[in-house]
């Protein structure tokens, strides 16, 4: 059986890959009662009195819901919520699996922006963080940019932040083995989507001052009539020589490539004309826009993609389940650029010992990976006054 | 310690009564691209050729939201929605414990009742059914029913039919004890809220054909200025006559005695005025509208409550978790008036062999209680074409 089968196959034995479990057993006229009425009032009645007190008694403090429209799943495009759920239930797991998190699957019937904004205000008291997930661009932006204003819980959208967390990782350490400083290196991201716009605004974060975007349309560049919002407010914090073109004109001596974009975006041809010991992440799943063994041999000194049969997957499990913890840990109000940053740094540190070409990122399955991230996002949080406790 | 003291402790010391818990262990590279991506894609597209099968192959076929904007909290109140967190999550466990349901606590930021329909129907699709849960009447009402006309999964509001299938079960046993029909006796409801409104419709519904309401303000009776839409419609089939009074015309002569209202509203004296063999249910919490041993004394032939140290509880926790199995264990479009008559029968003929004036309903912890129920259910669904498979 292929990959599909089998994971078919699974989801019909299991049929769904969670559980709730109580943590009370409720076995007589006692437990009832303490559990749940008369005694339950009192807790509600210091929930009253003080709202903190919510993550005291209840489980607020540990719950994160993973909200999708199911706008854009994967690699599936607009299949909707329901269709999506497989998808939400696994991430779900994730911050189970990987950071003891209570996470719950919260798929969406309806897509319209004000609708999903209002549904999450809604449900938001339950839950001590927020992961939008799968949210087609550029509903994403508006969707995220509101909650994060009307809500005193974490609002983060995986599919841009996640990514970026650890291509910034990925990148720190590829800089450091080829001896360049973020400061000074031009790069080139492909795709100018959600993710890809959220990792210039942390790169930026990160102090690099030459980025420049490429869509399928061209280089993102003000005044061209394709931009989106988004991508005009990017186009001004990068590309300030106004340079238009493609991508083929854009490569030529930079020193890091960034595909979040589709297959075979890059010829072994342009990686050639890189500056050296050029960096290449090449993300588009499953399939990526350059085939790492090509780049190599094209002359790319560090090479990723987000497959596990290659060396360095550049995989978002490694950020989201430690930043939510972290952000849980101190009842975070909110994920700030500082909290990424600080979280990226963190999963560059894992490999300190073990830094080569081939490994400039831990394994996901490094039992270390989510402690760390979520100390150092914890840590920031405190620094900005961001934490509650 | 009191018992809101033991409460308070159990509370801080678990910090939230219920987990969630993966069904998969993710300890490799194989484990994620099953159980997420790139395998996950499979159930995605299985879903959107066919919603149906989201009940294959997620945990929708067993999952149950608990959704409640805070507004009628037990004895509380209008907390608000995080402040009922607690006793959402009680049941929640109480779902889990006695029927094996997967429940999820959701509370609302608001009250708006247009603002809580759009959320519902917003999440329905990651659930199998939806409990309302303490949101203050006439709300309760206008919710329920639009939510039943809009969504294809059960949708049942506990606080009205829990209790309404509970009262008949113990009231189909309590005139059997009398050798009364239920077609001729004659019941007053103390108490035209949400509760009382419900019971006096499934009595209807089960055969009763002289029922009269009693509210604080007095009898429930057409015309009178200060009824509710749905204390309207419930005086125009119960009270023909046009009867006006109070609680204390009402009862001379009444059969049965069904008080969901405050304490102490029934008097011995009341009592000793009723029909012989009177049947009295005095479910007022904690305190009932009259003690039990003071209607014994007054001549109450059966006498229950809502509390746990005196015999014939009338306790929800019989109805609700084996009503929503039932349920789902044939994916059920609704919930129907059907299904919760056939859910009273089934409660009550669980003891039909114990049968006593101090036993007319089983215990909450019986373990035939919720399997008895579920089973009833599903097959009156499928009898009435309600049942999905």
């Amino acid at each position: 059986m292929d990959i599909y089968e089998r994971s078919l196959q699974l989801h019909k034995d299991l049929r769904g890959k969670y559980e709730m479990r109580s943590l009370i057993e409720i076995k007589d006229k006692d437990a009832l009662s303490v559990a749940y009425t008369p005694g339950v009032a009192q807790p509600c009645r210091e929930i009253a009195k003080d709202s903190e007190n919510a993550y005291l008694y209840t489980r607020k403090w540990n719950t994160v819901a993973v909200v999708s429209d199911g706008s854009a799943v994967l690699g599936l495009g607009n299949i909707g919520g329901l269709a999506g759920l497989p998808v939400m239930e696994g991430k779900s797991i994730l911050f189970r699996e990987f950071a003891g998190i209570d996470s719950i699957p919260i798929v969406l019937s309806g897509q319209d922006e004000d609708d999903i904004v209002k549904t999450v205000e809604m449900i938001a008291p339950s839950f001590g963080g927020i992961n939008l997930e799968d949210i087609c661009a550029p509903k994403c932006f508006a969707v995220e940019k509101r909650l994060k204003e009307k809500l005193d819980i974490p609002v983060f959208h995986d599919d841009q932040h996640g990514t970026a967390i650890v291509v910034a990782a990925a990148l720190f350490n590829a800089l450091k083995l080829a001896g360049k400083e973020i400061e000074k290196v031009r790069v080139v991201i492909c795709g100018a989507g959600s993710a890809g716009i959220a990792i210039c605004k942390l790169l930026l974060e990160c102090g690099a001052k030459n980025i420049l975007m490429a869509d399928k349309n061209g280089l993102v560049c003000e005044g061209e009539s394709w931009l989106t919002p988004a991508q005009t407010e990017i186009a001004k914090r990068t590309n300030r020589e106004k340079k238009r073109g493609v991508l083929k004109d854009a490569i030529k001596g930079a020193d890091v490539f960034i595909g979040v974009s589709a297959p075979r975006q890059l010829t072994g041809e342009m990686v050639s004309q890189m500056a050296e010991k050029s960096v290449v992440f090449a993300m588009a799943n499953p399939e990526p826009e350059i085939y790492p063994q090509d780049a190599l041999e094209a002359g790319a000194f560090v090479v990723g993609t987000g497959r596990s049969d290659f060396p360095n997957q550049i995989n978002n499990v490694l950020a989201f389940p430690g930043v939510f913890r972290g952000a849980l840990d101190v009842r975070a109000r909110d994920i700030s650029e500082g909290m990424k940053v600080a979280a990226a740094h963190a999963l560059a540190n894992l490999v300190s010992d073990s830094l080569a070409r081939d490994c400039i990122i831990p394994s996901p399955f490094d039992p270390r990976v989510a402690k760390a991230v979520a100390n150092a996002v914890a840590e920031q949080a405190k620094k900005e006054g961001l934490a509650r406790i």
